[in-house]
């Protein structure tokens, strides 16, 4: 399992571009980390809210993917995130979890945590939908 | 105006790794271009949803912005993003525009074309909020 | 079109309670009021987001199911909503518009505006999906 | 505290329309149920997604409130909400539980659950705001 979504984390160009990292593939939860770096910034030299969106939008994908047939790749529909703290950390971590998983329509829960994992920084529910590869 | 969004803008370093322009700026209306890339992939080869989405963002913001007295700036409450089509173009178009601007809230309805701004790849709802600087 | 969705608008128990009328029906686009009453009240006496919300959803879902072949019905997968101003007004107009129509989900979105069709109350996008009958 | 969003409840004209009980009430947390009539339902005679909306909207609304200095009031700003399951039960329990309190905003999730408890039927994330009474 771990192996089919490294595979297709590392065709991802903008993870590499982010500097993020995968950090565990469980049936149903991924995790990713993005280290903190000037080249990831708003205009307050925080994390811009894109990168934490993005790393939290592929975490969900890929734990949407883990519960879908071999044959079937994972696609985002939609999402929805909330923004609570200020992303001034040295580090994010992205957990994706699955809610409900059907055939078609797959829901995640996204949660971007500080380096510490303690301080919930944002909060995203997704729609993934498989699709035929 | 476009001044004040500018100077804003290139202190954004993630807009600077995504290679992304501001075209424009108007009243309650920002307009932002990425080009495409092999550092801003999914793993299928086009723009990864988070590129879209951080533009996107952006662009919802500033728009925001327009409307705000000098002395505040403004924070990404939530947003809520639908993708619609596949980003695979040469150049992703963000166009951010106010739907309602409050004292404290910002309604903002960003959308993102392909390069020829016809075909609607992907439609955000964002709430901002207006800060003290 | 029109007898299609009118059929499946008069089996919902909630439009009877909520006094809700089919204003009118046209490919993509669906049409629903609500006048006011007591019985359909937040605590200061104006329209709940609840009733804006009903007849936001019914719109968008009928305004969806006009795209689909005659054996689909049609089921809300998520929506998102934006309250903008006070919904005290005599009479909510609720318009449902298809953003875009795929044959599994089609996104739409939904406008809730005052007696007049001036004031926007709410915004809604919504996501809805086709199951066979 | 529960005086407080018991006597807000009872001034809420749709919540007696749906019929819905004020459970519980506790600091960050509110408990709303309403059981299954023919007046509350969609096409196939289920609850209507509205009604699960709207009592997950007021559950959210006052577990903010509970927050919330007595001088002040709450409006929902937005939210999103993702349809999981049939709502083909005798009663909806709404629990409104608050992720994030701030001063002006503060970030809710709402779960609607059948008569068991056990199966979520929806999942919300809703924005407040808090506002001079």
């Amino acid at each position: 399992m771990y192996d089919r979504i490294k595979e297709s984390f590392d065709e991802q160009g903008l993870m590499k571009t982010l500097n993020a990292k995968l950090v565990s593939v469980e049936k149903g939860e991924v995790k990713i980390s993005c280290e903190f770096s000037e080249a990831l910034t708003q205009q307050h030299g925080f994390f811009h809210a894109g990168v934490a969106t993005s790393i939290a939008d592929s975490a969900c994908g890929y734990a949407a993917l883990t519960m879908m047939p071999e044959d079937m790749e994972v696609l985002s529909v939609e999402f929805k995130i909330n923004f609570m703290k200020p992303a001034n950390t040295d580090k994010l971590i992205a957990i994706g979890k699955v809610l409900q998983s059907g055939r078609t329509l797959t829901i995640c829960e996204g949660y971007v945590y500080d380096i510490s994992e303690e301080k919930l920084i944002c909060k995203m529910t997704a729609t993934m939908i498989a699709v035929k590869k």
